[in-house]
Parts: C-alpha cells; structure tokens; sequence
C-alpha cells in the first residue's frame, strides 16, 4: 500500500516550509531531515510566501500562536494554493482560546488545506467551531471504544471539508470520506513527549511533497512511520532511560528507516 | 516531608501554562511532562489570560523579554491572581538591562507571586532594584561560605513580599520568611546545561498546580527532585557523555522518579 | 596553530551574546555552554545593544528573521563595533527571501563583521548580492572538485569585505584573504542535524570572545573542533542510533574535548 512513498522521500529530498510552534520547531525540524527531507521553518509575513513558494510543501501549526505568524500563515497557506503544493494544517490547541478559534476559522476560509491533522477534541472544534478542550483531548472525547463514532464523524468531516483528515489517538484515522485507514501502530510513552503530533505534522508534510498525488496513502504512510517509531523506540528503553531518550529515539528510529521496515510495520485496516 | 507530593502531580495531571524564553520552551514542556503535568507554553497577549484561566498554575520567565511577551505576562499574572491560581516568576538575568529591570519591577507591582526563583544575584537585584550581573550569578555574590547571610536576605525577601523566595546555588534555599529549607542535592554539571534553572521553575509550576496548599513544601520538594535528577544523571554518565546526554538523563531522572525515591534521596535541613 | 585557543575558552568562560533562530537557540546555547563559555540569548530590540555591552562577542544569525530581530541586530551589531567586540555573521538563507537579501545588505553596511561563515551559495549570495539558493548549497554550487575556486572566491571576498570569511562545505574553507586554512574535519551525517552550522557560528563566537586579536586561528580552530566532533560522534554511534542521538554527541564530544585532542585531531592543510 505504502510502496514507494518513503523512498520518494528520500530520493527527491523535498524542501517543506514550516511555520510552526517554537517549543517544537527544533524537533519538527530534526525529523524531517530524518526522513530525507529538508526543512525551512521562516515564520515572518516579511518573507513567508516567498520562502513557501521556493518549496514542495507547507505545514502550518496553531501553536505558540501570535499575530505575526497568523499573517505569515495567511500568506504562506494562499501562496501554496496557488503554486498547487500541498498544505498540512495542525489545530493546535484550537479550543483553547477565542484568538486560535477565530484564526483557524479565517484560515480554513482562505487557504485549502490537503491534509488536517490533530486529537478528536481538535478536529470536533475545527469542525464544529465549539471549543472541546484546550490542547489535550476532552474527557468526554476520551473513550476507547468509540473508533466507530471517529470513524464516522472524520470521514464526514472530509467529505465536507475536501481535505484528508488525520485523527490522532489510540487508534489513528486517516480518511479521505471514502474509505479510513485505522492505524493500530504507536506506544503510550509518546504522550509524554511535547510535540509528538507537531513531529507527525513534519513528517505528514514531508511524506505529501514527495507523494503529491496520492495524500491519502502519503498521510496514512507517515502516521505509521511516526507510531512505528514510537514502537522501535519504546523496544530500545533501558532502565534508566526516560522521556528524553525516547525522543530521540523516536527522531533515531525515523532516521534509520527503511522502505520494508515501514510495510512490514505498518499495522493498520481499511474501513 | 515531602509525602504526597509528587503523588499528587502524577495523580491530578494538572496543566500549566508557561510562558517562557524560546531557548528553552521544549525541555521546559518535556520536564513538566516527564513528572506528570501538562504544559501549555502559550505567549501572545491575544490569547494569554484566556489560557492562563483554564490551566491550574502560571510560570513566567524573564528570558528572551520582548514587548509582546511582557504584555502576555501582565494579563496572565492578572488573571491568575484574580483566580487563586499559584505563579512562579522567575527573574532571569533581570539584571542584563534597564528593559528587564523596569519590566519585572512593573510585573511585581501588578502580580503576586507565590513563589520566585533564581540565583542569587537575580533575587538581590529583584530585591533592591539594584543591578548584580547579567544571566550569572556576580563574582561578589559568589561565596562559598555565604550560606547564612543568603538565608537570612532571602528570608528578609519573603516577608516583605509575601512570597515563597527559592535561590539557587551551590545549596539551594527555599524560604517563607519563618524556616527555610536548605537543600543540598545537585551536582555542577548541571551549569553546563541550558534552561536547568528555566526547567526548574516549570517543575516547581507543576508541583504548586497540584498542591495549592503548600506552596513551601511543593517548592522545595521540586527543588529537591530536580537536584536529584542531576545526581541521578551524574552517576549516568558514560565515559563519552556529555553536557547534551546529561540534559536528557535530567529529564530521564524526572520521569522515572518515584515518591519513595524523592524522599529518599532529597537532602536538606531545615533552619 | 591551535595552541592556547580552546585553553583561552575554558580559562576565560567569556559571555557571547547570540541574536539567532528559535529552532536552533537551544543547541547554539549548549554548544556554547559545552566548549566552556556562557551564552546570552536576548534578541528584543528593547535591551539588545545593552546585552551586547556586557558580553565579549556577538554572534548574528539571519535564521527566521523577522523586523524585530532585525533591528536588534542592527542595534548590537553598532554597539559592538563601538566597544571593539568580535561579531560573527551567519547569512542563514540569505538567498531564500528578498527580506532576508535586503536585510543581510543594510546590516552589512552598518556593522563590521570580524567573521561571516555560511556555506558556499550563502557566501556568494552575500558576495555579489545575487540569490544562489534557499538555506542549502545550490546545485551549480556542489562541485567536488571545485575547492580551489572556492579558495579564491573566499580569499578575495575576504579582502575586499575585512572579514575573515568560513566556508563549510566538504572542506571547509577559512580565510583572512591572505591564506587559507582547507579543513578536512567532518562527517557527513551532520547535515541531518538541524543548527549543525548555526551551531558551528556559536562556537566561533565563544572562540573569538577569548582569542580576540586571533580572528583567523580562532575560526579555523573552532572549525576544526565542530568537524572533529562530528568525527567522534560518528565513531560512537551504535546500530540504532541516528541523527537525534548524534546531535547529542557532537556537543558531548565539544564538552569533553581536551586541547591535545583538538590538536591531534585538527585535519587542514593552509594554502
């Protein structure tokens, strides 16, 4: 299913711009260029659409959000529908305030996006425009045998939307409002790693530059290259290593990945 | 002493909103993460307060200052003294310029702090207005046989601000103004690694958000857990390591602590 | 050559102040931390020509510029002309925006740079004013064999500027214009850490502080040192490991290295 798309990665070794969060941007960075991408990470409305426009892909993050890097965005987001590159959108925290409610809403008017990735609470809140929670799920969106209603509610969120959904959780979704990828692949330790999903985002955007046509498969690839990872570093964990380690082995396992480790890995169905 | 303490962090996954330097926003959110909390590193004065007012505690940081920053600061400092919620201030290097001097002079008219930290050339200069030194603690501030008279200012210090005052150095004291805990765990390698005081004072947000009540305690106890993950990664080191592989085996240490080793390994007197 | 130079850090633990990039400030502050000076990290236009006043070199780095760190840089860049202070210059992309073209200009015409590094597209960028390529060597650029041109490209606009001008690349190039020092330390995994040159511009910043009236030996050492760490960091990478792992071990390998070490292991040729 995944043939061929980490290898586009690394034979074209794309250009992605990220206008990202700056807790996040030093590991966003690191995992795209251990993928076989390269990574620009301009956040300035001074220079952002022109950077974007020199690139094969852009991903936009809702985190650490402020005035200046909203217009960045804007600019960045119309320029790549322009150009016809693809664009990740991370909803960041999207319930968690008024500012980044109304931001995600103007940007979702403005700008298409190919893929959206983020929690349940997330995606309900970009969906709905009501605030679930902050930048953790909501305890009423936490429930382990509610795959099905996820299901359901991506896949007609996509469909509406037009964009590849990407539903981070115990089980990850990756629909496109026609079929859904449930992707069984990850380990429990990621949550305690800031900026896991931000990475997935990275990656997301890398594997869609080198796979534009075919975002589905790119986005649902790179899920399970990043929960994969996360059980290639969870399998490495000495006793005395903690948090810290396992991010960089996560970053490591990314690095060291080859095409068949990713198909014979890959752990997910097809709904 | 310290009994419940760390349970209670781990137990209640309280969340914390840092706003914090950019050098070290990610180790700040991966510490809280490592002992149990969840960060949220939020910035902008457009959405700083509304933040602020769902999360359980509020760390600000004098690093990197910028006029955005500052502002985000006031209105979350506000909103969290308006809601009972703890704040930790960390005056870093306020003794570098005349804008952070005058900003963390505002600052302290505004809010009210439950606990400050830093060195002691930070604290005195806080204290006075005076100038000491820049991000460093001064040569005159460097004593080794000092311990008393630091006791005795920062305890002077807590009782005519009405906050908890934690100093960081050779031994490190946390004081109310009436007993103050002298705390001997740490180890010098942690000099050469960046944001080990900024990670610090996240840590000791993230143990007042989940012990409101005993704000001496909750900091001294952070104080003491991070001083004992520095031992811990001491006795970690390899022959090759370094400063790099130190800082993840701090964070390592915080993830991997247990309540019985916390009060175990914590080393302090009380006088 | 290098007698004394890395000593000089460790001895005089000079303070730089370091105007750079938010991906990439936590690593710059670390290497600094790691070879034996501090580092200040204030990039608001608000305090930075303070900052500067207080510290023994500067380093600028045009990665994610934006207005206000361009001003801040303008503004320490004056001071440290003024007081006599080594400034480092690290055209991140110059060639990536007309922003960053126009910026990189106008600092360089207000500020005397003691040394410019970039790579060989950024270098020429900066040279001639025409863009070559994003933040990467452009594709007409890499040429194996090309050193020699690369030699005299350097060498004349070392003289023509009064800077002494670095080079990274295969070989790295350091030159005053006069003669050139050709480094063969390296791996070529560095280029999958992100920062590896930003950080490589810290450590000549921290060189430069504590070998002030030896701009050229202290670059070529510090070039040498980042190339040499790199080398033991490839020696020490296990199965598993991969470039986050190796990040680490580069500043671990500056935080242990000795002055014998840098001695042996310095690879050049001077031309």
């Amino acid at each position: 299913m995944f043939d061929g798309i980490l290898e586009n990665v690394r034979a074209q070794k794309p250009i992605t711009h990220n206008i990202t969060n700056h807790v996040t941007a030093n590991d966003c960075a690191n995992i795209t260029l251990a993928c076989g991408a390269k990574p620009i990470m301009a956040d300035s409305p001074l220079e952002s659409a022109e950077i974007t426009a020199n690139c094969h892909a852009l991903c936009l993050s809702l985190g650490t959000p402020n005035a200046d890097k909203a217009e960045a965005m804007l600019k960045s987001g119309k320029k790549a529908n322009e150009l016809g590159h693809p664009v990740v959108f991370d909803p960041v925290g999207v319930g968690a305030s008024e500012f980044r409610r109304n931001f995600a809403a103007k940007l979702a008017e403005n700008v298409h996006f190919t893929v959206v990735r983020g929690n349940i609470s997330e995606i309900k809140t970009l969906a709905t425009g009501i605030p679930r929670a902050g930048v953790d799920v909501s305890d009423e969106d936490i429930c382990t045998d509610n795959t099905d209603d996820i299901i359901a509610f991506a896949k007609d969120f996509a469909r509406k939307s037009g964009c590849v959904i990407a539903v981070s959780g115990k089980t990850d979704i990756v629909t496109d409002g026609k079929t859904a990828f449930c992707i069984y692949n990850g380990d429990e330790t990621m949550q305690y790693v800031t900026g896991a999903g931000c990475m997935l985002t990275s990656l997301i955007g890398a594997f869609l530059a080198a796979n534009p046509d075919d975002a589905m498969g790119a986005t649902a690839a790179a899920v399970c290259a990043m929960g994969l990872s996360g059980e290639i570093a969870a399998q490495r964990m000495g006793k005395a290593d903690g948090s810290a380690s396992y991010r960089d082995y996560i970053i490591d396992a990314i690095f060291n990945m080859t095409a068949e480790q990713l198909l014979e890995g890959a752990n997910y169905e097809i709904k």
